[in-house]
């Protein structure tokens, strides 16, 4: 029988991208076989995918209850060990509570819940359940952001001193300007997105990468936002202050009327003894830079790197890799925890995290409403 | 029953980088199996393998003899559809020539064969087996090198003017001056690499590129290798003028002594409208050059992309795909080949491509051993 | 006689690195001649520095005072008819005011005081002078920074919604970590630098850069800086929310503690048809980002550019030019305007900018003092 | 008196841009003043020509012959001490041998002669008038290209071998595909040109450059040229092979139909420990490649650079200098060995190189003319 680990999928049918995505992240390191799920809420056509996908269709179940309740009659060893959610974004909290409750591991997109109330129970279920539980923070896996991580935490840059993180999309210029477009789109309807649109979608994104490089986190934040007109409510732009304590201080940036960006994530954190940079469009590439001295540019696959860094690269130097290979690195991680092997806690964000970009999320809201002044984040 | 395409592997185990690349890119698109194969010449080790990767192991072969006569006796929905060949050089040919005398398909890395009479006989064989037969020069499969393709082919530069490629490496500097290291490095033995070090690992790649992109064929070749030491029989670096006729000329240059580079292959075309010039290392940008206007910088997705770039990109701009992807693209196209869906010619390189990049690399070395004076390619 | 325009300068003198960029980029256009002046505190330094500077030696004066009296005794057309202010910052504004006071025009190093009081003082003086006044922002005089200030004026990216500017400069990192240094530097000694070092020396920089491009006015800020150090009372890094309306926002960023970091300005802004941006350090390359197309990459000296960026490049495009042909352009601009000629308001920075300047910084202060809060920039 | 250096100059009147090139570069580093010379053939447009860019008009002469005959009569101290020659490339021999032939020190333009005869006589007339004699290979003087040569000097890349240079323009694409246009433009008449177009225009800064940097002679080269119509007799697209010695060789390429580029010259010479490489559109970063190290990017102005580098610098890293600059430390490097200071030999480039460089435009023909066949650069 096969050694792989039994991986569910719950959403991700059709032509979803994101479930491109995991599916190719799940077998880039022949740690996974997909088993089964719910890929959508209708069962024919949930068969009808995983057909498409080659997939055997006895385990495609009709919804998530049912998926339960059989997976329990397998004998121990065949069932699903653990599932990811890639369902929309109010079904993340409850199916990963469920998932918990019952014993099983889980990969859940970002966000992770649409409340940091919600947060906070998935953490006290997560406490009882002791599975592993991973959070998608898709960028954290690419080489050269886990260089970074590992260089900043063993002291090569000396003292963090400045944090500046940019997120900066256009997409939602075409649609905003148009009256219409605007009142239509789910990402601007606060019923189908939350409370935030940009801050919610990517400067959580940031939030968790400036955290996750750093190894701080951040205390008190201050945000302006911004909402180009008058009958949106949801947040397209903005950027927050960042303070981690009376002295090291950063401003997290990001925007989706940033005309003609495409994922222009961008990454600066300077110390006392030098600066690094990377940029998730050009992912391969780190830049080291000291007073006085040539700027060094890091890139995967090299000897110089970190080991958990060159545990996410497959190729020698010069052969690109993207962030399909991201997403892969962050599956092999979890693969390890769920194998009991050995493994850097840094190989997939965690549930913490993704409480963290909750509450985050909130403040830099309740921040803005409130007249931008400073807000505490939970520690 | 799985829809996917059943694929055997030859070579390819234990940490052969080629192996996962192929993995990977297989199952990208969800349209293969991994079936079975040869991992390994000590057929306990290939079933080791392939427990370790999660494959079955009652396909698993001692050898392509036994793979051949077990598979013929499996009704034929169930046999192997597909055969990836990534054993040691020298194996291509006979490997290839026995699976297309049995019917089989092929995905063959490249060089396809070690000398151009046995690519000439391949050719015969093609053509009374009518399968499938690809060549896997990789960087074809990036849609930045496919839009160039589509873009000259639409006149969009003009006729082709000149036409320069780089491939650039520098990993055997470290070995080259080192009499023993470079005495006992297979690359440099003719024994196991065949006629040519630098022009048949990299300049055949730059070659065909070439001729992928422009749709043209070289007519005519002078080459001036560098071999470093008296005692090295294998060229290590050199430079290649090319002739598509009187008036349109063009350079290639390879490398592996350009110290410090890691994989820099550079295509530049240059037409009567404009210049195209992509990096393999940044494969996401295509910049277009034009008499008198600002640069474009093209990325893949967008839909000013054509039909075929825009079918190797899977996720939104901005979202770096690398080279697992460029594979995956041609493991798309033979697989809509196998199943006879609609596919354009250029979605991956076939065994005419593999003949000539052979002949290419002889006629280079007898350029070289002439004097570098113009020898003809065979047309 | 020579037809050049009559050049006195205040400061310059010994090493001083002003001082080569204001000699070199008054000679570029062949526009001025240097008359002479006060190099120095010292007269026989002055004078010796004219003779190693191969400058006249017979107007060389002892300090302003005599300088204004003697050039008064020469015939109206061969005195001096522009002088530039090199000196120490709080010798900008008494030295600037005797000379408007007296009829002559200005070219003012920035900061071009050290209060906002002084700066409308300085303003009610020219105001009664009638002379030109010209504040040396040096980086406005970029020929694509000039394009950049002209498509957004001619609508070409359409209504501006987001600004983002960033000046990172590294250089007070080897500086602030050592007490002592610290406390002994000039920079951060608010009886030689005024309030402000970060803000005051490159952020307004940047705030002036911001309304040249955008022809737009900040209407409020609110700034967050640091100082690292406790008994640093300098700020050495800070942001600074900037809001020109309810709905048009932005963000400046300036660090000198951004380690590693050499005269990192880069100018980012964002309009409802289109993005422009631009990097002080590359200053030949404008970046066009435009909703679905390819980005275009604009560079200096083709017709494409408008009129005021081609009056600002001396060669064709390919041959980069610099900060000192930057300098140049701006001195060119005082030329045309001293000699009556017709030129575009935007050649060179005016004593409104230089005093927009001075606000900037008091209020940024302010902001910062008072809790991190909304203040008013004067209109 | 002024201790300034009296240059005169030939040609470069009116809107000439090598004319502006001149000027700036001599005034940058206060070492020069404009005395007198003849802007044009005709004196009157002469005399106007200086009184537009303010200069005296008394020592503007009707012709060369006169200024020479007028300069002699003056006081040895207030003669000019150097010429520089502006005129029509025909022009350059005839003027420079008078030159040294009545002792004055000569900045000639390039090419220097028409003939590699005229470049011997030149070279022997210098040698009696053993005065100074600058060639001006306007790219030699980027600090970077300086520090290039410097670290290859001192063996930090060991020893060379591989070069690769490129020139690459495209400025006659719009030109050589109309008939009409390229018969009549006079860059493309030998009666008005010489035997070489792209060679000769470009080609020849290519050549100097690599012997430059590298300190090696280029021994043989093999030359295959476009022409791109029968009825076109001048180069406009090259490549040449290029032998150092048996095992180091090179390859250099110049282009004038390489549609879209403007002034794309690339410099990259790979030795045994490193490699360097240098792009004149970016001239203020310099790329150093180690076998598995990250790729260093030295920059102006920091003391890791050599003194003859930092020579070349005016202000402090980030502040970008370009092609005015590099022409002025060309100037700079001439004064000091008019005035007898200390001076590096590579500040300035000498008759030898100018001659090297006729050498190298005839030889190329010859080769190409031949068949592409190797012919020796005389030594």
């Amino acid at each position: 029988m096969s050694s792989k680990i039994k991986l569910g999928i719950l959403g991700g049918g059709g032509d979803s991208l994101i479930g491109v995505l995991h599916r190719v992240a799940s077998s880039m390191y022949d740690r996974y076989e997909i088993t089964g799920g719910v890929f959508n809420a209708d069962l024919q056509e949930s068969i009808n995918f995983a057909e498409e996908i080659g997939i055997p269709t006895n385990r495609i179940y009709k919804d998530l209850d049912s998926l339960i309740a059989e997976e329990a009659k397998l004998p121990e060893e065949e069932r699903m060990q653990v599932v990811s959610i890639l369902t929309p974004n109010f079904l993340h909290f409850p199916m990963a509570k469920q998932l918990l409750e019952n014993g099983f591991n889980v990969i859940c997109e970002k966000p992770m819940t649409t409340t940091y109330e919600e947060a906070k129970i998935l953490d006290e279920t997560l406490k009882k359940s002791q599975t592993i539980f991973a959070v998608t923070y898709t960028y954290t896996g690419y080489p050269m952001v886990r260089q970074m991580r590992e260089m900043i935490h063993k002291g090569e840059i000396g003292k963090v001193q400045k944090v500046d993180v940019q997120y900066y999309q256009g997409w939602i210029n075409p649609i905003i300007h148009d009256s219409e477009k605007r009142a239509n789109t789910w990402r601007l309807d606060p019923e189908k997105s939350g409370i935030s649109c940009c801050v919610g979608d990517i400067g959580t994104h940031a939030f968790d990468m400036i955290e996750y490089v750093t190894g701080m986190e951040v205390k008190e934040i201050l945000a302006d936002l911004n909402f180009l007109y008058k009958d949106n409510v949801m947040d397209i732009d903005g950027t927050v202050l960042l303070r981690f304590s009376e002295f090291v201080k950063g401003v997290l940036r990001s925007s989706q009327i940033a005309t003609g960006e495409e994922n222009n994530f961008t990454v600066k954190i300077y110390g006392e003894k030098a600066g690094l940079k990377w940029e998730q469009e050009n992912p391969n590439y780190l830049y080291l830079l000291q007073d006085g001295e040539p700027m060094k540019v890091l890139k995967p696959g090299h000897s110089y790197n970190s080991e958990l860094s060159l545990n996410g690269t497959k190729l020698p130097p010069g052969h690109p890799e993207g962030i399909f290979d991201s997403m892969g690195n962050i599956y092999k991680g979890v693969a390890k925890a769920i194998k009991k092997e050995d493994y850097h806690p840094a190989e997939f964000p965690t549930l913490k995290d993704g409480k963290r970009g909750m509450n985050f999320i909130e403040k830099a809201i309740e921040s803005h409403q409130k007249g931008n002044v400073w807000v505490k984040i939970d520690q």
